[in-house]
């Protein structure tokens, strides 16, 4: 049965999407060190400054990288968790799947954003757009694990607590953005908090009642 | 039979066509957001502006994002619905696909060049330049899947309506696309309207009569 | 046979050291495009200019880009080509893939270095380099192959013939790419004409004489 | 046996795990070539140099792409190494993969910095944190290692002498990379010689003493 399922032509086509999934994933992972940039010590407005001092300056920069990489290493997590469970792809699977990683591919640019302006005067705006975009992201993967469940795409064998441990997840998952996200706009280093808190909730373990 | 099939020579070597296709076409499609560059709002010409407004001001680099994401993730798609019924591959299909490849990864430029013309004096060459290019990518995927229909590397077994299905699509796609660049040279929004109506298309259901 | 071949732990050896090296190849021939830079015509030096005169100043960029997505391309093709054959791993043959990884990622470097300088004072130097690069990497590239054969790592049920092809073409590679980074120095479009028809020959079907 | 582990639903989630780490790894180790720059010989400081010299004058940059490769490719044949041994993967198992992939991808950073910095005033500092970048990732590889072993997810099959090469392999990175730091705080240039000699401690073959 396993051997069957394993090289049926069903499963070569999720296993293909997951393979490009992946790639999309990976390189937008990857890609966020780019934003980190090496300071010009010698030069223009840091001529003077140690590069120990520059170094502690960047710190939106590491912040920025951290973060998204948590955010965008969970959701390659939450990838891995869902497909693991799904037996065969639609048009519509496929058309939600690429519409997810736009969503994921866009991630370096806010997070750029809040590396520019963090500490500066359009700090709010940058920590909104950046809070807002993780939450419409969030409600696309909703989208999608909602489109799975209803047009029954799930292994009939899987577990039933594996898909309630997903689903609850899942419902949690843009509550807390939107917490973020109102934090934000209220307070930014709030709402930055609240974005650091919950990739930290993830390391909790899965059978926890979070 | 399936099993053999898996795990056979030739399959291999479809296997790995297909991972490096996934490679390129995964990382062009996410260097895309390299292009949408983070405003100064406090620097030259964009001091005392608004980092909302500034942001605003983006659109023709979110619009470039969006509208090349759509068109590479549909030619990815279209790699997908084509590779799961070719059952071995030949040099001639390593090249074609190869060439396919070169127009694909080549897509950032012409992106890069529409968002940053856009609404500008050369907004008519930029959006030419992009249709054409998108419209001969289009020419380079029907080579390559006429190639494939006479070599008879389609597995037997295929269904005819699949074959039926993307023989329809590709004969549309050289159409819709000579339009769009037609549309483009008289007058450049019309142009482009047309390409995002192209790609809106695919999202129709596969049975459609379009 | 096949299927105990398929999933033994060797041949899982030889499949994540094909997809690695599938992902820095898929990498290194996709940022070429990142080269391929848009002109800006309403600054500088460029002030006054139509778009389309820029870019057509663009070709030694061009150029560069569809040479090396060539060189590049091909060596993957070979890669393939070499790997389908090899039946485990060792580690050596690790150390040799990962140096051909280390030469082929850094072939971006010299095109970018081609793009910058074909038509300036420095252009025979930047032809030299590249010549030169492309013809070290032939040469680290016959290294694994040759290491291959003399430490018995293809398979034994291979086809003579397609041993003795690839031997014809890897003892053709660096004897070209000698002859054309000699034609670089005597005369630098030489050179890279000699590049471009030693790729083109690539194109002749695998049983021809060459 | 060997076909039901390679299908069996655990095996599968072990090889998204590889797949995912070799996209990201694959992606970090070529994005080092975007730091090696083309010199500009004519315009600015450079103006009036010979393009040979200023290529020559890029050692530093061409020193932290061939010493950063040779690390992250070391970690990636690593990373085989290992997981070639690990039948099933658990939450925590995807969480250090994950915090292994954010130190690894972040290394293109501090290489930049070193090919900045290396001959200018502040190289203590660039060398200093480059080698202390290198010594955390190879504390967290070990953190990993040290949690497959306890978790018990290794291979009950696994030969024991190849658990041993790994124990004692690891048990000597950390130890060398920390004189490497040490020296590197002493003496720069002998911190960064002992990091090109660690790496080339790996070329010896893998039944070596050492």
């Amino acid at each position: 049965m396993a051997i069957v399922r394993g090289l049926a032509g069903n499963d070569r086509d999720t296993s293909r999407l997951e393979a490009f999934s992946d790639g999309v994933i990976a390189i937008a992972i990857t890609l966020l060190i780019l934003e980190v940039r090496v300071p010009h010590v010698n030069e223009g407005e840091l001529d003077g400054q140690s590069l120990w001092s520059a170094l502690g300056d960047l710190w939106p920069s590491y912040l920025g990288y951290g973060l998204s990489f948590a955010v965008i290493g969970i959701m390659w997590a939450n990838h891995h968790a869902i497909f693991k469970h799904i037996v065969r792809t639609t048009h519509y699977l496929v058309l939600l799947n690429l519409l997810l990683l736009f969503m994921i591919a866009f991630i370096p640019f806010p997070t750029a954003l809040l590396a520019e302006y963090l500490t500066h005067d359009n700090e709010r705006t940058a920590v909104i757009v950046y809070a807002a975009w993780i939450l419409a992201t969030a409600l696309v993967y909703n989208g999608l694990w909602r489109y799975v469940r209803t047009a029954g795409l799930i292994d009939p064998e899987t577990d039933h607590t594996a898909v309630a441990t997903i689903n609850r997840r899942f419902n949690m998952g843009p509550a807390g953005y939107l917490i973020a996200l109102i934090a934000a706009i209220i307070w930014p280093p709030a709402g930055l908090a609240l974005q650091a808190i919950l990739a930290l909730l993830y390391v909790l373990p899965e059978n926890s009642k979070l």
